[in-house]
């Protein structure tokens, strides 16, 4: 498969690709870094990363930002900027890419456990998360031409242990590497409006 | 107590003002019309909402529109709208209010039964309410003062059949009145971080 991953950069989107050098043919984008550029809240900027890709079977994103603070003093901007970047992010790709993607072709996004799991300070990214998560519920029944789409939702990754433990106070960790595999899963399976969950 | 509702002109807010209104001393909110005048999507306005309201006990919001549409050819100004509205409608309404409500109050908001049953043309739909799900999840855990906040998710209302009956084919429907019981539990109970469904 030809496959694009935006967010190759990041922990996640390097251990995708790394999971899926071998027998695919990997398109990365980045916001600074990568074969293409894109800034995922512009939906223009999404459209022009599809016509520089090619063709696609598959588009992998593990990209997206948001605000983490007290919901004491949370302002409506800091709130609604998971919404724009991590939610709204992802929702133009899919937007932009149901008309790109080669027929049976697939979408993966990233949510994450907080979606069902709060932590503290993490009120936005509970709220964006859930959303990605009905986003993809939903979407799945909507695509055309045997297109599919899944979200993987992973636990605070073992690589991010010394910058993100203390926030995750007795939660498991889980390796990039296994990780990625659920993308995999996503990429090359048959399933479609999936959450696959890399905790319990 | 004294509750202030949100939306109360709607179906289900004159539900939930009749079943609350015994008892209990009403304040009720609209964009157009009630005691008081407020635009959700503009968190200045809703603390001018909560200025002339005075003391209050609990906040119930029914208010909140998302586009429905075909995913095929939604724009991300249409995806936009219902968080913006809908879910930043809500949200606003507890970010100022946990500022005002009297200790031991309480937030009820409006989800829906799309959070977790698509629907055709309700892609938006699902998202913002999963999203509003979430926050009600999350933000149950951060409230201080021993603020509550729940979320209710009714199925297509009875008195909603005519006009929305197609878009739920096999669907239960429900009635206001019983929909406002739900309220009313979140309202006058002890729980916090629930989704009170009426549905199965």
């Amino acid at each position: 498969m030809r496959i694009l991953i935006v967010g190759a950069s990041g922990t996640v989107g390097r251990a995708v690709a790394d999971a899926l050098s071998s027998g695919h043919e990997l398109v990365r984008a980045g916001r600074n870094s990568g074969d293409l550029q894109v800034d995922l809240t512009d939906m223009a900027s999404v459209e022009r990363m599809y016509e520089a890709a090619g063709p696609l079977d598959a588009v992998v994103t593990t990209a997206g930002h948001v605000h983490f603070g007290p919901l004491a003093d949370m302002t409506p901007a800091q709130f609604n900027l998971g919404l724009q970047d991590k939610l709204m992010g992802q929702v133009h790709v899919v937007l932009a890419g149901q008309r790109h993607l080669r027929d049976g072709g697939s979408f993966t996004l990233t949510s994450g456990i907080l979606a069902e799991e709060p932590i503290r300070l993490g009120v936005s990214a509970t709220t964006v998360n859930a959303a990605i998560e009905g986003f993809v519920r939903a979407a799945a029944t909507e695509l055309p031409r045997g297109l599919r789409i899944n979200v993987v939702s992973a636990t605070v990754l073992t690589e991010a242990l010394d910058a993100y433990g203390p926030y995750f106070p007795g939660f498991d960790a889980v390796p990039g590497a296994r990780v990625a595999q659920a993308y995999r899963r996503s990429v090359e399976g048959v399933g479609t409006g999936r959450v696959y969950k890399l905790w319990q």
